[in-house]
């Protein structure tokens, strides 16, 4: 493996997509900084990008807290150069509106849009000066649709996405790429696949349509794909779905 | 004027457009509940409206108060049944993402999208009971694009947005109307003459295109036409624009 | 009934959505010029028109046809200012991509988009003289979304939505409002009755959720709101549904 | 290069964003199908393309003749099974709709809706009894957009993408990749320099900002990503545009 002098912070490194990601850009040589909120957890992640030869620093990080963010992201650029950050916190929740408090209301804007808020602003701060780089930020179905018993959770991603699409426009012409990826399906992952099971059967997870599922390999190459792009033909928005996705 | 037994609740009614929509439904027959942050300000539209025989309550109000929200409507409700509940708060601010503090984008998102959260469901639970009711929420062009120099502005109107949709679809077949109206434009305001008078002279406003500004009476009677849809056409977004407007 | 000196043409004035406009603008006093594909169908559209006191003018009318598009129009504006055009025109087909014709991917697009296409220009160049003018597109759930066997249909009409887009942001300095109606839900018509009758059931005809379709008279009164609204507070695009549509 | 027992067709093969397509694919080991109206003017490409190696047919081909299509891509499918279908016809005129005659319309809508739809039906009919394969359709602003002149651009643009909508709907789940490119910018071309130069100036093409053009080897790379998209993480569409880009 081929080391960069740079790192790629990834904020809300979950056992799935966000592992993918991280073991993506750790496979393609960069120093991966991996938050989430129980860095403990973060121990099978750097034991495997590290038996790969990859390198990789984990800390606990509470998102929501702008000090928090700041220190984060500043240790990975001090680390060495800061080229790449996810975002990539979901909050999925559902609940009628009539049934939303307003704790929960708040709660899932501050995880997944106003923590989204803090980690652009802190890493384009901190690209600035390195002359550009790449912010990329998890979105979901929710992201573009009002749906029943989504009213916090589409809230909060839709303000993340128009969050992500204004700095998008402000820092496009300073170099650096902001994208939004919609996850437009589920994604295989064990929560995934046991809530398959409680509503349609044990048979129906034996016999997975194999085009119903997005493997998190898949989602950490679209964001290797965008990472990729050459900088006359920047993607703002990819929504991706597995084949046999019915949309 | 012939007297309704119904309350409609204007949320955020500024001078303008929140004036313009409550003297509306004052004239037609409407009991207005009227709340804006600082509810001495309301003097003069009570004025106006009881001058025209109409009926109309001023409150001051923190609509960012799970409390002062609930008690604004419960109270709207006893007065008589709640009937129309028109959420009216903007928080048009701009600033370049680097320069977006944490607390600009909290405040805004507390005005535009928070409170307007709570507004719609509390004004949901007392409907329900009445058999049907309409929500409506005032919108702009950053709830559907995020502009330059509208990070948090967006954030906050792109999620009153998606959080009105999820409403729209979970209180329809409730037979509550759930609407959201996009001003894509100037409204004719002392503060929005003053911005042309600022970045394009004096002259530009003596001769300004009479299509450019909305008056807000006409903002009032989009909101009415909607009040008027029969539940077998329900509209849930509406963008507005003046004839002249380049869009 | 008070008669004015102005015509609204309806091109596809068929048994439901056309014939409802038609009443419902003779009955505000337009002189109707109703057009369909076999002007004898209009006679009973005729006479209930004038027995309600209204005055109409029935016409054969092949609207891919640009010298019967030309013709209808002119005549229509002799008799008095053509004040009104109403392009009504559907296409409703279903194929899978695989199974549908060159013939009928064309004939298709004639008839929904290219047909619209004359009459909105033919409308704009004789409204123009008059000072401005109305001109209005029926569109559907296929106009903003290519679904499933929709081909043909959703082409033409996303075709027919963008001209008139276009026409709209062309034509609205100058006083025409153009504008665009999505209809996305199916309405009470006899052909819409028996595809329910077929693929539900006769039980779940007389059972018919009062929320899932929409009369046509509905339909009208949104035309008649799209006429209706102050020139400083236009709207391109509507999308009307009953209450109780999943959406 | 490792060349493959496939074919890519490229219907609409220009000088600079078909050309570039072509290369890359042939770069790639396919074999490229390249048509255009006039084939004379291929040979540049034909022989650059074998320079480096590559492989390709060049076909005179009117696209908008059902027999033209089909026998071009069954030809390629004879050569080597058809596993890429690139539709890339344009048609980019600007008419104030009152001028637009019905010749334009009719014209415009052939080359770039109506050919697009025989060229993906006829490749599907192909693709799938290989068991799957790749149909990309490139689209511009103009097919989210109805700009001002864009009349007859943007009903032929909106059309092709809605006519891809629903076949990425119908195709997806019988493993055929059908996407839709947007090139939302000017692309490097002389046509394009010619344009700036005449409307700006020379100075401006001499001072051309970097972040202003996208180079055709760009949206080429593009297609090659979405190529190589693993079939659970498939976008259908995917706008693009240069670093420097207003939008």
């Amino acid at each position: 493996m081929q080391h960069r002098n740079a790192t790629a912070a990834v904020i809300g490194a979950g056992d799935y997509i966000g592992s993918a990601i991280a073991k993506k850009f750790a496979a393609e040589g960069f120093t991966i900084f991996a938050g989430r909120r129980n860095g403990d957890k973060l121990a099978p992640l750097v034991a495997e990008v590290e038996a790969a030869g990859g390198r990789i620093v984990a800390r606990s990080l509470d998102a929501r807290k702008e000090e928090d963010i700041t220190a984060f992201l500043q240790a990975a650029d001090q680390h060495a150069p800061l080229e790449v950050c996810i975002f990539n916190i979901g909050a999925n929740v559902n609940f009628p509106l009539l049934d939303t408090t307003e704790r929960v209301f708040r709660k899932v804007w501050e995880m997944a849009c106003y923590s989204g808020f803090l980690a652009g602003r802190e890493a384009a701060r901190l690209m600035l000066p390195h002359g550009g780089g790449c912010i990329f930020f998890t979105g979901a179905t929710a992201s573009l649709r009002g749906g029943v018993g989504y009213a916090a959770f589409a809230a909060a991603k839709a303000g993340l996405r128009a969050m992500a699409q204004a700095a998008a426009r402000e820092l496009g012409p300073r170099n650096i790429h902001v994208a939004h990826l919609v996850i437009d399906s589920g994604v295989d992952t064990a929560w995934v696949r046991e809530r398959i099971k409680d509503r349609e059967g044990e048979a129906a997870l034996q016999n997975l349509d194999p085009g119903r599922l997005m493997r998190p390999e898949a989602v950490a190459e679209t964001y290797w794909q965008l990472y990729s792009q050459p900088r006359d033909a920047w993607t703002f928005e990819q929504e991706i779905r597995p084949f046999g996705e019915k949309w």
